[in-house]
Protein backbone atom coordinates (compact mmCIF):
# COMPACT_ATOMS: atom_id res chain seq x y z
CA UNK A 1 0.00 0.00 0.00
CA UNK A 2 0.87 3.23 -0.80
CA UNK A 3 1.85 5.65 2.03
CA UNK A 4 0.28 8.36 2.76
CA UNK A 5 2.38 11.84 2.22
CA UNK A 6 2.06 14.59 5.15
CA UNK A 7 3.74 17.90 4.62
CA UNK A 8 4.35 19.73 8.11
CA UNK A 9 4.31 23.35 7.43
CA UNK A 10 5.33 25.27 11.24
CA UNK A 11 3.98 28.79 11.13
CA UNK A 12 7.20 29.95 13.10
CA UNK A 13 11.02 30.53 11.63
CA UNK A 14 12.59 29.97 15.38
CA UNK A 15 14.99 27.50 15.27
CA UNK A 16 13.93 26.35 18.97
CA UNK A 17 10.05 26.94 18.18
CA UNK A 18 8.02 24.87 20.25
CA UNK A 19 5.68 24.33 17.14
CA UNK A 20 8.57 23.03 15.07
CA UNK A 21 9.21 20.36 18.42
CA UNK A 22 5.86 19.28 18.39
CA UNK A 23 6.42 18.74 14.29
CA UNK A 24 9.10 16.74 15.02
CA UNK A 25 7.37 15.04 18.07
CA UNK A 26 4.25 14.14 15.37
CA UNK A 27 6.99 12.86 13.13
CA UNK A 28 8.34 10.52 15.50
CA UNK A 29 5.04 8.82 16.71
CA UNK A 30 4.40 8.29 13.29
CA UNK A 31 7.53 6.78 12.56
CA UNK A 32 7.01 4.86 8.99
CA UNK A 33 3.38 4.40 8.72
CA UNK A 34 3.74 7.71 6.39
CA UNK A 35 6.21 9.70 4.70
CA UNK A 36 6.46 13.33 6.59
CA UNK A 37 8.48 16.09 5.61
CA UNK A 38 8.72 19.54 7.55
CA UNK A 39 8.55 22.46 4.92
CA UNK A 40 11.10 24.98 4.62
CA UNK A 41 9.96 28.30 3.17
CA UNK A 42 12.04 30.82 4.92
CA UNK A 43 13.51 31.78 1.54
CA UNK A 44 9.99 32.84 -0.28
CA UNK A 45 9.38 36.13 -1.01
CA UNK A 46 6.28 38.50 0.26
CA UNK A 47 3.22 37.55 -2.19
CA UNK A 48 3.22 40.40 -4.70
CA UNK A 49 0.97 40.54 -7.74
CA UNK A 50 3.99 42.70 -9.42
CA UNK A 51 6.33 39.19 -9.23
CA UNK A 52 3.51 37.09 -9.29
CA UNK A 53 4.08 35.07 -12.94
CA UNK A 54 6.30 33.79 -13.87
CA UNK A 55 6.66 32.49 -10.22
CA UNK A 56 10.00 33.12 -8.05
CA UNK A 57 12.18 30.07 -7.64
CA UNK A 58 11.60 29.50 -4.34
CA UNK A 59 7.47 29.56 -4.55
CA UNK A 60 7.75 27.17 -7.59
CA UNK A 61 10.12 24.75 -4.98
CA UNK A 62 7.14 25.44 -2.34
CA UNK A 63 4.72 24.36 -4.86
CA UNK A 64 6.36 21.53 -6.15
CA UNK A 65 6.37 20.01 -2.70
CA UNK A 66 2.96 20.94 -1.91
CA UNK A 67 1.63 19.37 -4.87
CA UNK A 68 3.67 15.94 -4.31
CA UNK A 69 1.45 15.62 -0.73
CA UNK A 70 -1.46 13.80 -0.01
CA UNK A 71 -2.34 16.34 3.25
CA UNK A 72 -0.92 19.42 4.87
CA UNK A 73 -0.31 19.51 8.99
CA UNK A 74 0.13 22.80 10.48
CA UNK A 75 2.08 23.66 13.35
CA UNK A 76 1.64 27.35 14.22
CA UNK A 77 1.50 29.78 17.17
CA UNK A 78 -0.43 32.77 17.50
CA UNK A 79 0.74 36.51 17.44
CA UNK A 80 -1.34 39.05 17.56
CA UNK A 81 -4.80 37.09 17.53
CA UNK A 82 -3.83 35.12 14.37
CA UNK A 83 -1.15 32.51 12.94
CA UNK A 84 2.26 34.86 11.94
CA UNK A 85 3.00 37.18 9.30
CA UNK A 86 5.75 34.23 7.68
CA UNK A 87 2.70 31.61 7.44
CA UNK A 88 0.26 34.11 6.09
CA UNK A 89 2.67 35.68 3.46
CA UNK A 90 2.74 31.60 2.32
CA UNK A 91 -0.86 30.95 2.61
CA UNK A 92 -1.52 33.79 0.18
CA UNK A 93 0.90 32.42 -2.08
CA UNK A 94 -0.03 28.99 -2.36
CA UNK A 95 -3.98 30.00 -2.41
CA UNK A 96 -3.17 31.91 -5.83
CA UNK A 97 -4.01 30.05 -9.64
CA UNK A 98 -0.77 28.97 -10.54
CA UNK A 99 -1.99 30.00 -14.24
CA UNK A 100 -5.03 30.24 -16.05
CA UNK A 101 -5.64 26.60 -16.02
CA UNK A 102 -4.19 25.65 -12.98
CA UNK A 103 -6.11 26.06 -9.93
CA UNK A 104 -4.53 27.14 -6.30
CA UNK A 105 -2.74 24.52 -4.67
CA UNK A 106 -4.56 24.22 -1.32
CA UNK A 107 -8.10 23.91 -2.99
CA UNK A 108 -9.15 20.79 -2.20
CA UNK A 109 -6.04 19.30 -0.09
CA UNK A 110 -7.20 17.99 3.36
CA UNK A 111 -5.42 19.91 6.26
CA UNK A 112 -4.88 19.66 9.84
CA UNK A 113 -4.46 21.83 12.18
CA UNK A 114 -2.01 22.01 15.47
CA UNK A 115 -0.48 24.17 17.83
CA UNK A 116 -0.92 26.48 20.91
CA UNK A 117 -3.41 28.57 19.47
CA UNK A 118 -5.66 26.55 16.89
CA UNK A 119 -8.44 28.42 17.67
CA UNK A 120 -8.91 31.70 15.19
CA UNK A 121 -6.14 29.85 12.84
CA UNK A 122 -8.06 27.17 12.25
CA UNK A 123 -10.72 29.11 11.40
CA UNK A 124 -9.45 31.03 9.21
CA UNK A 125 -7.42 28.29 7.65
CA UNK A 126 -10.82 26.03 7.17
CA UNK A 127 -12.18 28.85 4.82
CA UNK A 128 -9.18 28.14 2.53
CA UNK A 129 -9.47 24.87 2.37
CA UNK B 1 0.29 75.08 15.45
CA UNK B 2 1.93 71.84 15.03
CA UNK B 3 0.96 69.53 12.08
CA UNK B 4 -0.67 66.04 13.36
CA UNK B 5 1.89 63.49 11.24
CA UNK B 6 0.35 60.85 9.65
CA UNK B 7 1.86 57.87 8.58
CA UNK B 8 0.25 55.56 6.06
CA UNK B 9 0.56 52.14 5.49
CA UNK B 10 -0.25 50.32 2.59
CA UNK B 11 -1.21 46.71 2.96
CA UNK B 12 0.00 45.95 -0.88
CA UNK B 13 3.28 45.96 -2.46
CA UNK B 14 2.14 46.28 -5.90
CA UNK B 15 3.43 49.28 -7.54
CA UNK B 16 -0.39 50.18 -8.55
CA UNK B 17 -1.89 48.74 -6.10
CA UNK B 18 -5.69 50.31 -5.68
CA UNK B 19 -5.21 50.86 -1.93
CA UNK B 20 -1.57 52.71 -2.45
CA UNK B 21 -3.75 54.84 -5.15
CA UNK B 22 -6.34 55.52 -2.03
CA UNK B 23 -3.64 56.04 0.03
CA UNK B 24 -1.93 58.83 -2.28
CA UNK B 25 -6.06 60.49 -3.10
CA UNK B 26 -5.94 60.54 0.80
CA UNK B 27 -2.76 62.74 0.65
CA UNK B 28 -3.83 65.04 -2.18
CA UNK B 29 -7.27 65.80 0.11
CA UNK B 30 -5.02 66.71 3.16
CA UNK B 31 -3.05 68.88 1.62
CA UNK B 32 -0.82 70.69 3.80
CA UNK B 33 -3.11 70.23 6.70
CA UNK B 34 -0.95 67.30 7.83
CA UNK B 35 2.45 65.54 7.80
CA UNK B 36 1.68 62.60 5.38
CA UNK B 37 3.81 59.83 4.77
CA UNK B 38 3.77 56.70 2.78
CA UNK B 39 5.30 53.87 4.79
CA UNK B 40 8.31 51.82 2.75
CA UNK B 41 8.72 48.61 4.48
CA UNK B 42 9.34 45.84 1.53
CA UNK B 43 12.87 45.35 2.54
CA UNK B 44 11.73 43.87 6.25
CA UNK B 45 12.90 40.36 6.98
CA UNK B 46 10.35 37.93 8.47
CA UNK B 47 9.84 37.71 12.16
CA UNK B 48 11.75 35.28 13.65
CA UNK B 49 12.78 35.20 17.52
CA UNK B 50 16.08 34.65 16.69
CA UNK B 51 17.20 37.35 14.86
CA UNK B 52 14.79 40.03 17.25
CA UNK B 53 18.20 41.33 19.24
CA UNK B 54 19.31 43.46 17.99
CA UNK B 55 16.74 44.32 15.68
CA UNK B 56 17.70 44.14 12.29
CA UNK B 57 18.68 47.45 10.23
CA UNK B 58 15.18 47.58 8.46
CA UNK B 59 13.09 47.06 11.46
CA UNK B 60 15.35 49.94 13.41
CA UNK B 61 14.27 52.34 10.23
CA UNK B 62 10.64 51.74 10.23
CA UNK B 63 10.50 52.00 14.19
CA UNK B 64 11.94 55.10 13.67
CA UNK B 65 9.46 56.38 11.29
CA UNK B 66 6.39 54.80 13.09
CA UNK B 67 7.69 56.35 16.15
CA UNK B 68 8.07 59.95 14.66
CA UNK B 69 3.78 59.66 13.76
CA UNK B 70 1.09 61.12 15.59
CA UNK B 71 -1.31 58.16 14.36
CA UNK B 72 -1.17 55.54 11.46
CA UNK B 73 -3.75 55.37 8.93
CA UNK B 74 -3.75 51.29 7.27
CA UNK B 75 -4.82 51.03 3.61
CA UNK B 76 -5.18 47.26 3.04
CA UNK B 77 -6.33 44.75 0.73
CA UNK B 78 -7.67 41.53 2.39
CA UNK B 79 -6.37 38.22 1.13
CA UNK B 80 -8.12 35.04 2.62
CA UNK B 81 -10.17 36.61 4.56
CA UNK B 82 -7.29 38.53 6.10
CA UNK B 83 -5.06 41.71 5.61
CA UNK B 84 -2.09 39.95 3.37
CA UNK B 85 0.66 38.07 4.73
CA UNK B 86 2.97 41.13 4.33
CA UNK B 87 0.81 43.34 6.52
CA UNK B 88 0.47 40.55 9.14
CA UNK B 89 4.44 40.54 9.58
CA UNK B 90 5.23 44.25 9.71
CA UNK B 91 2.75 44.26 12.69
CA UNK B 92 3.76 41.49 14.11
CA UNK B 93 7.28 43.25 14.15
CA UNK B 94 5.82 46.37 15.33
CA UNK B 95 3.91 44.62 18.31
CA UNK B 96 7.04 43.39 19.49
CA UNK B 97 8.53 44.61 22.60
CA UNK B 98 11.77 46.71 21.90
CA UNK B 99 13.51 45.97 24.65
CA UNK B 100 13.13 45.11 28.52
CA UNK B 101 12.30 48.66 29.04
CA UNK B 102 10.44 50.12 25.67
CA UNK B 103 7.03 49.06 25.38
CA UNK B 104 6.09 47.75 21.36
CA UNK B 105 5.75 50.46 19.46
CA UNK B 106 1.87 49.71 18.17
CA UNK B 107 0.45 50.55 22.07
CA UNK B 108 -1.65 53.29 22.40
CA UNK B 109 -1.28 54.38 19.10
CA UNK B 110 -3.90 55.43 16.99
CA UNK B 111 -4.81 54.22 14.40
CA UNK B 112 -7.27 54.07 11.27
CA UNK B 113 -8.20 51.77 8.31
CA UNK B 114 -9.16 52.20 5.06
CA UNK B 115 -9.37 49.84 1.98
CA UNK B 116 -11.60 47.40 0.33
CA UNK B 117 -12.28 45.22 3.26
CA UNK B 118 -11.94 46.87 6.47
CA UNK B 119 -14.10 44.65 8.10
CA UNK B 120 -12.10 41.59 9.54
CA UNK B 121 -8.82 42.96 9.44
CA UNK B 122 -10.21 46.12 11.02
CA UNK B 123 -11.29 43.98 14.29
CA UNK B 124 -8.08 42.49 14.52
CA UNK B 125 -6.02 45.41 13.90
CA UNK B 126 -8.34 46.77 16.98
CA UNK B 127 -7.28 44.27 19.13
CA UNK B 128 -3.88 44.70 18.49
CA UNK B 129 -4.07 48.78 19.71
Amino acid sequence: MKKIRILAIVGSLRKDSYNRQLALAAQEVIGDRAEFTLLEYQDIPFMDQDIEYPAPEAIKRVRDVVKYADGIWFFTPEYNHFFPGVLKNLIDWLSRPISDKEPPLLAGKPAAISGISPGMAGTSLAQDH
